[in-house]
């Protein structure tokens, strides 16, 4: 049985799930739009459900019925699961994929709630699947910069941990010290809890449950604020460039798409002039007809 | 009746509202300016009245006074509104306008005062109309300016939605892990109330109000900070290229309009073909010798 | 007397001025460095009399000293202003220099305090005249940096008047909405309060002095802090992008004034090559002198 | 005996020196791995020691226990101090070298503890020598990046020591004022307090221990929150055009040698003049034909 032939065996055993997976996983035909619309509200339930049980009030007047929703969601949450595992083309890919865990990962906390009371506020995480509301509403627009953003991060990785780690140690080292210089009677009760004020000042959150009461502890702390100033803007500078250098990427590509082979045109064979648009079929110092032009010209 | 004789049939009706209709739009005649410069007054007026009235002190002593001045402001810019759409060339562009939404808006909490006392703060809303005052000086540089913000906003509005997105997720399940963790023994009383931590977290703002008290919250808590740090950079990334561009853009089309004759050549006077290369002596696309380019080899 | 003779004139009656300008103004002689390092010796031991002054137990027991300490200053640097005023070049100039308003605002309050008690702490305004140590210092390189970042802003000032403009129309709007929201039992006593909190959650400094309680203005807060997420990131913007074209600016200019009269080369007389680099003397393409080479290859 | 004779009986001497060096410089040998892993190992949990041994409650259990790893690695430290200087090629160098006096400073707290007890807390500052990771696991590329942050920041110093000026005159001023405004009633107990708030404000940390209570004190606060806000963009925009340069120059630089023979021209055979454009093929000086000119004419 060769390759092609197994293939379309395979093809003719899913018949029933080629059609199931065009429902759930495609959403160009009515019943594909009408899954991924009723999913979306399920899903939009769900969180608010979880939510509202974890309000006293709510929880002391409606706490059975919230509960048998939140079971009757993740029943149906578990049956769209297997029938996804069914119908993928590729159901390993799927578990891989960021969306297979978010699926999975949303089912959890239901279980485990069984034996962990409180575990089932954990099913919030259900807010994730959320984000595939992009993909749904082929806002393919939106998928494009999140792409340019996703692109700029990664591309700005190696900076950030550079800086995270020379963040962490610095705050380590801001922490200990304010440790030293005010103790534990004005709150800094230990390194930790020092080195969580030092990161609450340095990030300019500034809650004020912690703050220096001594002299020495606010002139420290004062460099320590001034010295976050500076720090604040290392993040900035890197993500910025990175999503400048993105964006410059993606039209670059984009006009490199669009002129096909001709990105670089040849110069000029009788004034050797370069620079040619990706449109140009005669030099336009001397007027001579360009090398490949002719398909050029066709093409754009 | 043709429609010239009609428009201008209406210009002839509309005698005294091209006056009234100049007056209230144009600042251009000394009435007009005039007309300009007493509603800002007005304005200003109606909202420091407004302002002095919610102070306990000024209400107990002005309180009548206050009140009288507010209704005699509403009634005059209620005026002013019929005014607006009597004497306005397209009663209905004015109508669907930012500023003529505005006008109404900051007429309507006076009289829902009347059914819902406490409604009259939100006359503050007529603050808005003080927007206008770019409009009203000419100011014409701060209003490109303007629109080189607002263009870099909208440009990036497609990268900013995701990023919302992706904060509002990642800030209700953050919240949620908060509730968890720290549970209503330490203030986080519910999912919502939590979540309003990790924006109050993320956003750096930091107001104490509610606060990490166990050692794994604040180990949370320290990672949400430093998630927001880097978080925080993105939207500033976002807006500065965005800026960045919108400007360039415009230096770009100032460019192309200053330089007139050299900047904008002139098309292909066989083919049509636009945008040539300044120093283009010939059409990229047919070789016909372009008009000018022999000044224009010589000049530039 | 014509105007040459009567400006000699005058330099000849101010030949002992222009001895004590020198050591004034300038700091090229022994004498001048001198005076400089005595004058920001006495500024800065001004600065901490009037800190110490102001702490309690300092005044208590070093009162009387501080108070004579500050007076000598004082009489000295009135001194200082007189002969300032007495050598300068061109009085008039000092005068509405900012150095010079601000050697005249640093004497005002010590002769305010005979008057209002209190006064004297504002005495700390002469800590702006340690701003000149950037110039006493000759820090050539500080002051051209300097004036990067003031070129930047004043670029930038149409724009941030039109976001500042913004801003405060959307902190009184958000204001007045909380006072509504919240009212006056959980701290928005009134509505200019309530711009404070507005402005102090926006600007992401949050002092949670005042903090929404209901869960309306938790809500509602949580929109203005999100808000003010995408709005701190446009100043950041603004002035990026004002410091990136200054510094371009800064370095196009470096290269146009190396290059003197040949910022722009003319093109080639035989082949009309354009965009020569300033030190070119013969066409990199076809290699004809160029014209007016030979001036420039002595030049450059 | 000359200078090369020398250093030969030099190294002969250093024999087993060498070896040593090798397995404490050196990570190429798998006894300088594990040397390397066994530090990093052997940091960490000094680290951790020193932070539990912060915390009341293991003090008081685990105290004596953690006192003597603490010693114990202290001890191995000082060894490996010591054979860090014997080892080294130059140990000047070393000394002299960041990493040289982190290790040197990472000793003496422990030492000074015997004399002021509490200055073992400082044994944090070993934190620091974890920053050697990046040397040791030959992250190369982070290192590569770090350095294009620490280009940024260099390139941004003299503008950032200017802005660090200008801030803390300002911060002087608006403590000094707010001071005078608020007066000690209301927490504002001195200056050098108030300038602590005036820190606190200006970087937006904001813990809300001090914070205004007078009417004119929330004025002129909002005022400063706002200014703020602008100053905060400018250490943004200095780091982020900086970062922009760095990385330019630095991609500038690798284009140059990887494009080698086309990227970076030949000089002029006749001339010596280097720096030719990409195109030329006549040098621009004198004239004379440039190597490989035909070729470049063609290939570009």
């Amino acid at each position: 049985m060769t390759e092609r032939a197994r293939a379309k065996d395979q093809d003719r055993r899913a018949a029933w799930r080629v059609t199931l997976g065009n429902v759930i996983y495609n959403n160009d035909t009515p019943a594909g739009r009408l899954f991924d619309l009723l999913l979306i509200a399920a899903i939009l339930v769900s969180v608010f459900t979880v939510m509202l049980d974890s309000v006293a009030g709510f929880r002391a007047r409606y706490g059975p019925v919230l509960r048998q929703v939140e079971w009757a969601l993740t029943l149906l949450f578990t049956v769209e699961y297997a029938l996804r595992l069914i119908s993928a083309r590729h159901p390993r890919n799927y578990v891989r994929s960021f969306f297979g865990l978010v699926d999975l990962l949303s089912l959890i906390p239901a279980y485990l709630a069984l034996f962990f009371p409180g575990a089932q506020y954990l099913l919030i995480v259900r807010a994730l699947r959320l984000l595939r509301i992009f993909r749904i509403l082929k806002l393919a627009r939106y998928l494009s910069e999140a792409s340019v953003l996703t692109e700029a991060l990664r591309a700005s990785l190696a900076k950030i941990t550079v800086f995270l780690a020379v963040v962490l140690t610095l705050v380590t080292i801001i922490g200990a010290l304010m440790y030293v210089v005010e103790g534990p009677k004005y709150g800094f009760t230990s390194i930790p809890t020092s080195i969580y004020w030092a990161i609450v000042t340095l990030t300019t959150v500034g809650y004020g449950d912690i703050a220096p009461k001594t002299p020495w502890g606010k002139a420290l702390a004062s460099v320590a604020m001034i010295l976050g100033y500076g720090i604040i803007a290392v993040p900035t500078g890197i993500v910025t460039v990175g999503i400048a250098q993105a964006q410059a990427g993606r039209r670059g590509a984009a006009a490199g798409s669009a002129g096909s082979g001709a990105g670089r045109r040849p110069s000029c064979p009788r004034c050797g002039l370069e620079g040619h648009e990706p449109d140009a079929r005669f030099c336009r110092r001397c007027g001579e007809a360009l090398p490949g032009a002719g398909a050029e010209a066709g093409g754009v």
